[in-house]
Order: structure tokens, then sequence, then C-alpha cells
């Protein structure tokens, strides 16, 4: 396809197609003559990407850029791409107490989760709980474990909506990706829902049916 | 308590916290003498509910009033209240396809969940189903049934924990909207170690026990 249609089914203006070209996050197209290039299904995925960690990750350029590398490392283990662009969507100044490092170590081992020790998910977790803690906010041990559940429940499902990993490695990839950037704030918002829900159930309010 | 040690218990400096009651955004101190106010436990809980709201939550201080406003109006109903702030918490330009606040409308009735026809997060939810829609990813109804029902355990233990609601009504608020905007982190933060591990079981990883 040309770039107008690139630039079509992907809602990405093309100058801003053109702005990534130069800027090395998309791949050339094939060159048809001096100027025109035409493009395919990679770059359809790959500029929906980009958008999704951009406008809905809110992720800087050289972020991105940092999650593409990663993505596009095709010596690197599949589950350890995950686990590094996981990594790469986290802020670069992301701190947290022993305490909660501690606690993080403690939940990650007594639900038999495999995760390398390393991940930048543990740090994320245990700041997450400092931040509560910070104003005040016990997480009791109980709460703690519900999320983890559900958490658990999810990814489950989620992991196992993803390709097989015997076909296009990058598709695989970037489907994780999509669904953990893009994912969250679908389950946020079910959250706030669900307890707008058990407010009124609890609290009681008069004008609202059941 | 001096301002020197509501400063040392929130860990918000004293001149923030100065600049706050300049604006309004937390009330006076009780007068002594000329030039020194005493503050007291209701100065502490506000104080980290706008930390929250600013650090976390990543709110501006015009947003941070709005909250306030909706969890200083004395003559709403307690519930009302909390819908009120969790609005408060939203984008001012949310907006989504009426294809996916139809889908919403759907799921929020087949759940029985009690959600204000005019809720904020009705928009919110569709928007979020919208962001992942645009990038090609349709996600399927026993998915979002998935998330619905994990965000229903989620927000019942989380309710079941706010405080009663026949003591200080301003703590209870304050809990909900602290527990709303900080807990959210934790579970993104867990489902990310969730996903983590289901990965590595699904596409194996040859380093990582287990």
């Amino acid at each position: 396809m040309w770039i107008a249609e690139l630039s079509r089914r992907t809602d990405v203006p093309v100058a801003t197609i053109k702005y990534y070209l130069r800027e090395g996050l998309l791949a050339p197209g094939e060159s048809v003559g001096a100027t025109r290039s035409r493009y395919d299904e990679t770059h359809v995925r790959r500029l929906r990407l980009i958008r999704a960690l951009v406008e809905s990750g809110g992720l800087s350029l050289a972020r991105v850029r940092g999650v593409l590398a990663e993505v596009d490392e095709e010596s690197r283990e599949l589950h350890d791409v995950l686990g590094a662009a996981h990594g790469a969507l986290i802020p670069d100044d992301l701190t947290a107490t022993i305490e909660s490092r501690l606690r993080v170590d403690d939940l990650v081992a007594s639900r038999d989760w495999r995760v390398a020790p390393e991940s930048h998910d543990r740090v994320l977790l245990a700041g997450a709980l400092d931040a509560l803690a910070k104003v005040g906010y016990h997480l009791d041990e109980d709460l703690l474990e519900t999320y983890a559940a559900a958490a658990a429940e999810i990814a489950d499902a989620e992991v196992a909506r993803l390709p097989s990993g015997d076909g296009d490695r990058q598709e695989t990839v970037e489907s994780t990706v999509l669904l953990t950037a893009l994912g969250g704030p679908v389950l946020l918002a079910l959250r706030r829902l669900a307890q707008q829900s058990a407010s009124a159930r609890r609290y009681g309010s008069s004008h609202l049916p059941g």
C-alpha cells in the first residue's frame, strides 16, 4: 500500500509517519521509483504499536524507541523480550523501600509466580505499596491477596489470547505490549464502576435502581 | 500541632503547606497569637489526600480543587459524593463511540451493577475499549467478563474496608479517593507480574525456576 493508505488504516497523519521513518521508529517501505515506497502489514502493526504506546501509555518517543528495540532484538528468547518490554514501560527513576521489596518478593514466592529476580515489575509494585503507605494507608494482607488473585485470573486469560509464539514472533510481542498498555485502563475503569456499585449497595442511595 | 510537625507527619514541605493554605486547598489552623496556628488530624488527612492526588494520581492543582470541593460538599448524599469524586478524577475531554457506550451499558445491566446513568466512569470504560479497538485489538466478550468479575471482587473487598459512614463522613470520602487513586497502580503492577509469570509458563524460559 502507499503511504496514504497506511495513514488511513492506522489513523496516523502522513507527516507523523514520515517523522517516524526519519527517526527510525518505522522501517522504510519498499522503494518503487525514486520517490515512492510501498508499505505492508508489518508497517500497519508497528504504527499501531507506536500509537498505543505514545497516546495511551503516555510514553515519550525516546521510551518508545527503547520498547521497540526490545521487540526487534531477534536473538533474545521470546519470554525475555516480554519482560524487557515490560521493563521499558516503567519510569527510570523508580525506587522502593526495602520493606516493600521484601513484601513483594514474599508474595511472588508464595504464589509461585515465575518472575525474574531482577524484574522491574517487582520494584513497580513495591513503589505502589510505598505510595499508599506514605499517605497513611495500610494495605492489609487479605486485600493484597485479593488483588493478586484477581491479577492472576486476568493475566492467565490475557496470555491465553496471545498468538502461539510458533508463528510471527514480532506479532506475539506486539500483541502483548498492546494488551499490557491498553488493557490496564479497561480494568481500572471496570474497577471504578464496580466500586460505585459496591458503595451504592453499602451506603445506600435514594435514586438508583436495585 | 505546629506547622513543623504537620510537615514532618505528612512529608510535605512547610513552604508547600503554606502555599496550599494560601490557595485555600487546606483550611486555616486555629490561630494562636498573631503569627502561629495549630493544626490537627483533619489537616494531616487533607494533606495526605492532596499529596496522593497530585503525586500519584498526577492531577493538576485545579483538578485537586475540584475533587476537594466534592469531598467538602456536606449537603450531598454520601454515595453521590463518592461518584462525583470519581468523576473529578477523570479528564474533561473524555469521549467514546456510541457502540462502546452501549456495550458498557449492557455490561453494567447484565452484572446488575448500581451505577448512575450519567456516571463518567461509563464513558471512561467506553473510551478505554475504543482505544483498544483503534489499534486493531478486539477485546472479546469472555475477556471483558473476566476483567469485570475480577473488578467486582476487588471493589467488594475495597469498599468493605472503608469506614462505616456513620462516623466521620469526610474520612470515609477521603479513604475512598485515596484507595481509588493509589490502589490502581498496585493492581496494575500485580497484573504485570502475573503476566510475566503466565508468559513464562506458556512460552518457556530456560533460566527461571519452576
